[in-house]
């Protein structure tokens, strides 16, 4: 059993957010440099993630399907952008079955070129599209510098890949699951998210242009947590897939493809995290209350049990996943600490003096408070409860972010407020690259997204001075 | 639109095989060599499979979690059994981002030795154990002759591994999920199998022993359909892995592992399936019911849409899977033998004749049977059918595999009924490797397992007459 210690969050939030990782028991680094081993309270998590999206993207019409681990390399540089974007990061399976390979096979670091080879054999007329598929899998790209869930060299995620007749309806389509993706953060995740275009410096590798959902994190750097690429005809072009028009013409198709990643378990910790471990948003919560009976003697016991056993009957009906702690080797002091530290949203204590008052005390662990609950519908106000956790949680996270979300016009104050809180700032930038990497190589931040709901407004850029219509965010991020 | 015909069964059951995979649209080829694509059809059957496995899992304690795809080469050299059944089909990265690796990356070919090297850390006292994980995910073996499901480069799967204090505590638990197995296969896929021991030839590299269930499919010859290894302390050994017992000594871990992959689709295909195509228990289908409305003019569209609707109304709640087939462009009888070819346990034809009697057709898709159905109440008839559907489909196969099972006590007979039938021969066998190999070369029959109900009884091995005291089952198998 892991007892360590968790770094103060203000101390150091680096060395906190892999304390947090150890002692909740999330995720080890692996003996394979950059890849990493998701324990099962880690796993729980990306399991209810996988279910709430499946749900929506079955929802809007996507089936699930699965294409190959290898690429033949040759595929690969079918589309020049794509290729520029992914060839240094690729791992290369070169020998099988104890030859060597006539042509070398590339792990999947993403599988837009697969997909589009078979793609041309599943689509000959209108009547085909859309086309709209999502796949569950496993992807590699080789990193130097890596972080448990943020960056590591094999992650897990689900990658849609989408067929369409017109620009307008494959444009519709990457609006469509950018947006799945926002109400994933916000209702699932309890996470505020901006949606935002990306600059062309930012976009996907092969990409006609790319949107993403933002958010910020605990230390007031920014996390890019899901991204919906229109792809244009690049793709179709690159592995020849027409279609048969209503009309009787021939056309490439338009696509789409966007993804999201175990990086949100991530994104989780770093969002809602405290100095005690991990807060998991009841919806993502597999345990979603701890039960922790109080005794001391064996006929208090059995009293105590008595009544656990009672109430959390009504528990399962009701939906709510829990857990019984009634280990006997440790005290409730230390479970309590224990369970804090595994982020499970709401604790139950119940002892001697509650059963006389038909009572048990709910301790939340997203704010630390307690309050006395009686056990006659227990379950009813322990939904409730979550469901208060579950906004509170989201609450506080949009404080967080407008507390640290400035509008900044010049460039000195720029760096100012940079270094002392970081953070969004939304600035005025005249729309070319120059200026966007310069910004980039002098502070480190980024344009994050030209953000969908920016209001039109006349200025002037930060950099250059050059005219600029709306506001885009910089930041420092993950 | 695929308009594949389908190989009579009994003409090329080979081809017969292939055709309806096609027809269904199941799975393609993928430009790498025996690789396979799951396309939606059959991703689906795999989604029904996964659910009713973890649910399984999960209610027998186990927990989630994901290990790494690469694994150094070295680790696959700790276990000697291990590394010499799986190094000759691995396939191995050399390179990866743009350089040369110190040490060669295989693909995991299955994760015992890259898990073990975890519990290492993982398992300190008694009071880690059990360990009970399970991990869903895709492997690799390089395989020169492939067949889509049965055998391919790259599959999915799930893979157990569990650690255990003691020898009888893992050999439970490998007989517990050998158990799950079977209920899997005969409550979810409708497929009767057979509980028994592999000979020591038969059994997994690595493993002290291994138990499988094995299932007859529609061609007479065996398919193994799920393994479950007792490991001994060999992996624990090879990793030093080791625990502090009650009494405070330290032992190493007694180990089980356990497999199921997307071969039971394969099973499935071959074990239901009829020269219409492919046939899918309800249990497994996502789509269990297609209702085919039957119209000529506009308004008896009209009128049969809105008692569609109705009736389809009830569905969902009462949680039955269906699709409406309204399209124009194709007639009723087309639509019959395209929902056919793909499986759909229940047909439901409606037509205005059919509306004067509040009625509607249902037709089996398992024996083709039509009987007429009130729409009051349907979905309570359509519940009950799909169940008899679920359950006919089990007893036809299991009256086939009685049909093909044969006690057999002479050589000579033996190789007529293998020859003439096929099928499962119940033999007496000596117990010698020897013996099991020449009637492997001789016939291609193998030892598909020592059945766990056989009976005792005394008798002469089928070769070389020497002293027996169980009849075994030979088998050709996939």
């Amino acid at each position: 059993m892991a007892e360590a210690k968790i770094t103060k969050r203000s101390e150091d939030f680096s060395r906190w957010y892999t304390d947090v990782i150890a002692a909740a028991e999330l995720a080890d680094y692996a003996p394979v440099k950059g890849c990493m081993i998701i324990r099962p309270n880690g796993y729980a998590i990306w399991e209810k993630m996988q279910q709430a999206l499946d749900a929506m993207f079955k929802e809007t019409g996507h089936q699930n399907a699965y294409f190959p681990l290898f690429i033949p390399e040759s595929f690969l540089h079918k589309e020049a952008e794509h290729v520029e974007g992914f060839a240094p990061e690729v791992a290369v399976v070169t020998h099988a079955g104890g030859e060597k390979l006539e042509e070398p096979l590339i792990v999947r670091p993403t599988s837009e070129t697969i997909i589009w080879h078979s793609y041309r054999n599943w689509i000959q007329s209108y009547r085909d599209l859309p086309l709209l598929i999502n796949q569950w899998a496993n992807v590699v790209r080789w990193e130097m510098r890596t972080r448990l869930f943020l960056r590591t060299t094999e992650f897990l995620w689900q990658e849609g890949h989408t067929a369409h007749a017109t620009y307008e309806d494959a444009e519709e389509e990457t609006l469509r699951m950018l947006g799945v993706y926002r109400r994933f953060a916000e209702e699932h995740m309890a996470l505020p998210v901006i949606e935002g275009r990306k600059t062309d410096r930012e976009k996907f590798a092969g990409a006609h242009h790319t949107y993403s959902i933002e958010a910020m994190m605990g230390d007031a750097k920014a996390l890019q947590c899901g991204t919906s690429h229109h792809l244009g005809q690049n793709f179709a072009k690159a592995f020849d897939v027409t279609f048969q028009t209503q009309e009787g013409t021939r056309e490439f198709v338009y696509a789409t493809s966007w993804g999201l990643s175990t990086r949100m378990i991530g994104a989780l910790i770093m969002a809602h995290g405290d100095d005690n471990g991990i807060v998991i948003p009841p919806r993502l919560a597999t345990t979603q209350v701890v039960v922790v009976p109080i005794f001391r003697k064996p006929e208090e016991r059995e009293r105590v049990m008595e009544a656990v056993g009672k109430f959390t009957l009504r528990f399962k009906p009701a939906g709510i996943g829990f857990k019984v702690d009634d280990r006997d080797q440790y005290s409730p002091g230390w479970k309590f600490n224990d369970w804090e530290k595994r982020g499970i949203p709401l604790r139950i204590e119940v002892g001697p003096k509650d059963l006389e008052r038909n009572q048990v005390v709910l301790a939340r662990r997203d704010n630390g408070q307690k309050q006395n609950a009686s056990q006659e519908g227990l379950e009813r106000t322990v939904r409730d409860m979550l469901e208060t956790i579950q906004s509170s949680l989201y609450e506080r996270a949009r404080e967080f972010r407008e507390k640290h979300t400035h509008r900044v016009d010049d460039y000195k104050k720029f760096l100012e407020i940079l270094d002392a809180d970081g953070g969004f700032l939304w600035c005025h930038w005249c729309g070319s690259g120059e200026c966007e990497e310069r910004i980039k190589d002098e502070t480190k931040a980024t344009i994050r997204c030209i953000p969908m709901k920016a209001e039109p407004e006349e200025g002037k850029c930060i950099l250059c001075g050059g005219r600029s219509e709306l506001r885009v965010i910089f930041a420092r991020a993950y």
